[in-house]
């Protein structure tokens, strides 16, 4: 299982920057102050390069929320009941939940990946794909989550999932998305275990804890990581020791997308949970990778910073299932436009700065 | 002049919030924990309360581009020589710039306004108005910009393009943006004179001068102030002592809105400036203001703090225009959707918080 990923984290090619200086002389020619339109000639230049074309269009659009469930909420750590997971399952189903709304407003296809809910989905909904490795993982106050076998699977169904869908449909932007209640919480270790930070430092409200809880909360992700001891270093590790399946799942869409060379939108917390997984089994994917936004969840703007990313939006979201991934699409289409359609200083017969 | 503008003022009325408390119990209704979709939520029920209906459309947007010079650049403060102020309306006209690009993304018509360009623009396009006050501003280090009866026919310019496209065409969304040569000059005058922040922490670099020019432009401000004690609770004194006809000219943008009940969405820095004078003559028009971005032109947060408002969008721009405020209309349109289209806990069988 390992060694199959492997393969496929060998395909990822650095992000080619030789178009970069081409694509900065475009963007300084056009009729504004150099540097004027901010991030989003930033943006315009990534997914330009990611591409390999001045004027790419993303048509083919879709967002992955991996779904799986933590056998660490035995310890009281969320505010909703495990059956929840299911449930919202169900909702995006049905159309009815945000990232349903979200989706199809800008223009994104969804699929949903049983990667470990602790229930059985039941639906002939050709969007659900049940690669479930386990029903839920342990709690990781009294040993690892899951087998190392285990997390190396639940990063594959990702890579398998962007792969296919590339594949099969030509799949030309993919965003991540999750749903598992319980998630913030393994998200938390997963950052604290690979950047260093303290447990207090990166573990948050959730879907809305007592200040108690969230005490009991940094203890458990305290307890957690002195019990598995993860290796900082090994992203697999750390995410079998004290991460869960959908988390692994994130992951492996990132490593899915950089490995056939598409951009990837990383959505908030729990997603930027799984590119830090994804970035230290292989730093390269960052290059594809198009943080989208800043989350209230605490801890997200240290997994930026350690990734050296700036996130587009800061709206005070932390819904998840891709919300904020979604919302990129637009932006991300008025900067390839800015590049392609606006005037040179030249042809406008403007003047240059004195 | 100014009894005509005052008649407008008096037409609008302070934002009806009767509808809040339902919005916000269908809001928390949904799918979601409560609040989790941030700024998403708060922008749907300014714009539902501002339409007086729960799923506005939106479909009829037009920026304003109001145009302008300032006899202020004769002191050095602009990186760009005057006349790159009607070469630009021309590349407006011939569809070329930043606006044009990022207007047409995002559904919005383009009009543009001559309130004070210093030269003639020969055009029979009709998306341009001449309603030219005069071949730009005074040099305000000397005296006033202009007079005040300049100043109040530069604000109805505003009203007047506003009320005239929303009685002619059924306008449903306005912008502002803006086009003037030297004209983060007078904004950051403007701000110092309302705000009574000091020069230095409220202006920038503009277009791009160096720091040499910078500390010119700062003192050419503080003699501006000095020299015509601006009155900083009369809008119409300020803008006609240290303003410009662009500013002048969005201010009454942002008051046409209000009196005919229209959201607008305000840009960055010069527009900024507009939405203060606007405010300083009438506060109820923040009820019908959406503030788009923060720019990176210093004192731009001064002013959304200072108007009580935070904007959605950080993305380092400062290109004006209103490129800022046309990039809010996706959002808006998502916001508006979330409200309309998600489950609601009891139709989705999705259990709440414990």
């Amino acid at each position: 299982m390992e060694s199959k990923l492997q393969k496929y984290i060998n395909e990822i090619a650095p992000l080619d920057t030789s178009g970069a200086e081409r694509i900065q002389k475009r963007l300084d020619n056009l009729t504004k102050p150099h540097g004027s339109l901010g991030m989003l000639e930033t943006l315009a230049m990534q997914v330009c390069l990611i591409a390999g074309s001045d004027n790419p269009s993303f048509r083919k659009r879709k967002v992955f929320i991996m779904a799986g469930d933590s056998g660490v909420v035995a310890e009281g750590v969320s505010a909703y009941p495990q059956e929840v997971t299911p449930q919202m399952v169900y909702n995006f189903l049905n159309n009815g939940a945000g990232i349903n709304v979200l989706s199809k407003a800008n223009g994104f296809d969804i699929e949903i990946l049983d990667i470990g809910i602790a229930f059985d989905i039941e639906t002939d909904d050709p969007r659900f794909i049940n690669r479930k490795v386990a029903y839920g993982t342990e709690n990781f106050t009294k040993g690892p989550s899951m087998t190392r076998e285990q997390a190396a699977a639940s990063v594959l169904a990702g890579v398998n999932a962007v792969r296919e869908d590339y594949e099969k449909n030509g799949l030309e932007m993919a965003a991540t998305g999750d749903m598992g209640i319980g998630n913030t919480t393994p998200s938390s270790a997963i950052v604290s275990a690979i950047t260093g930070a303290a447990p207090e430092h990166v573990t948050g409200y959730g879907t809305g804890i007592s200040d108690t809880q969230l005490q009991n909360k940094i203890d458990v992700i305290k307890r957690g990581i002195s019990a598995n001891n993860p290796d900082p270093k090994d992203g697999l590790d750390v995410l079998s020791k004290v991460g869960s399946y959908d988390i692994g799942g994130i992951a492996g869409v990132i490593i899915g997308a950089a490995s056939v060379g598409i951009p990837v939108i990383v959505d908030g917390f729990i997603s930027q949970a799984g590119a830090l997984v994804a970035a230290t089994m292989c730093p390269d994917v960052l290059g594809y990778v198009i943080p989208s936004h800043q989350s209230v969840e605490k801890g997200s703007q240290a997994i930026w910073s350690f990734l050296g990313l700036r996130p587009y939006l800061n709206l005070g979201m932390r819904l998840g299932e891709g919300t904020g991934a979604v919302l990129m699409a637009p932006l991300i289409e008025s900067s390839v436009k800015i590049l392609n359609e606006m005037s040179s200083f030249e042809s406008a017969g403007v003047s240059e700065k004195s």
